[in-house]
């Protein structure tokens, strides 16, 4: 399946912080750095994600603010 | 000023692609490629952005979802 | 692929209006209507979105808000 | 009060499941399924959301990503 | 019907700038001044939005980030 | 840094509600009321985020409804 958002960043989840309802995935890419995602606990547990998997993070480019010094 | 959005990303301006309301912003970072972002015009003026600036990438990590093969 | 949204409705594309940077695509799903999605020219482009299709809409949970009479 | 939301699909409440702050709704919709809501926890004990309540799943527009085989 | 939406801010609409796909709504509230919204143009017609509207601004709590200097 | 978001409202926090992953921010802002955040505690605890700071409620435009009796 092919989505419309336009950023799929390749990765490694680094650490899995669940809570109750959400979970924390810390995603390690490439160059910049580390991207913090936050899904249901439910997708956590349904995706398996673990830390060591390759993951992509999607984000839809609707989302994306622009900063600037 | 701090801002709670866990997800910063450094990168240039690649392309900036106007519509009448909003703006598409093409930004270059280091390694995974091109990040696309949706941003009003307004704002686009309002920071003057222009290809070959720097700027970074915002995105609030409830934003971000994770795929995984 | 699989993918953290907990939601994907599937449908059939019933009217695609693209403006300069944004399309809007009209997906007819099964019971409830019409699903409405505002994504980037570019990926409707990207994705070949046309009428008849079959796509699924997919929207992340902490993007759905409930309301009750 | 109309809302500038495209999307609305009634359905029933299946499962609310809180955490300490967020809360997850299982909103069963006619036929395609399923719909998953986050809302604060507040929110759902505002609006007194519990198993069998008729609701209506609300979603932005730009919040709907579209896949495609 | 009651939404699950925490943040509904009352103002007058200010400004209605309409593209192809999207509209630009400018919602003066009581005292910190303008809000902007984005919503599509098919809302803004349906609605019947025009410059002086009483109006709520409905934001859901997961999309407000916190800035501190 | 200068942001896209167009919508930043100044209040101060009235109440910080953490749970594990997730924490609820109550920002008192000068007339329309309460504005309600949900960012990872992990901002919260970044930005040191305790009642009766100034802060800055910072919403981008494409996340703001618009509603209208």
């Amino acid at each position: 399946m092919k989505i419309s958002a336009r950023n799929k960043i390749k990765g490694k989840v680094e650490a899995v912080d669940s809570g109750m309802v959400m979970a924390k995935i810390k995603i390690k890419i490439e160059n910049p750095g580390v991207i913090t995602s936050i899904i249901t606990k439910e997708a956590a547990d349904d995706l398996g994600i673990k830390e060591g998997d390759s993951v992509i993070a999607i984000i839809k480019s609707t989302e994306v603010m622009v900063g600037k010094e």
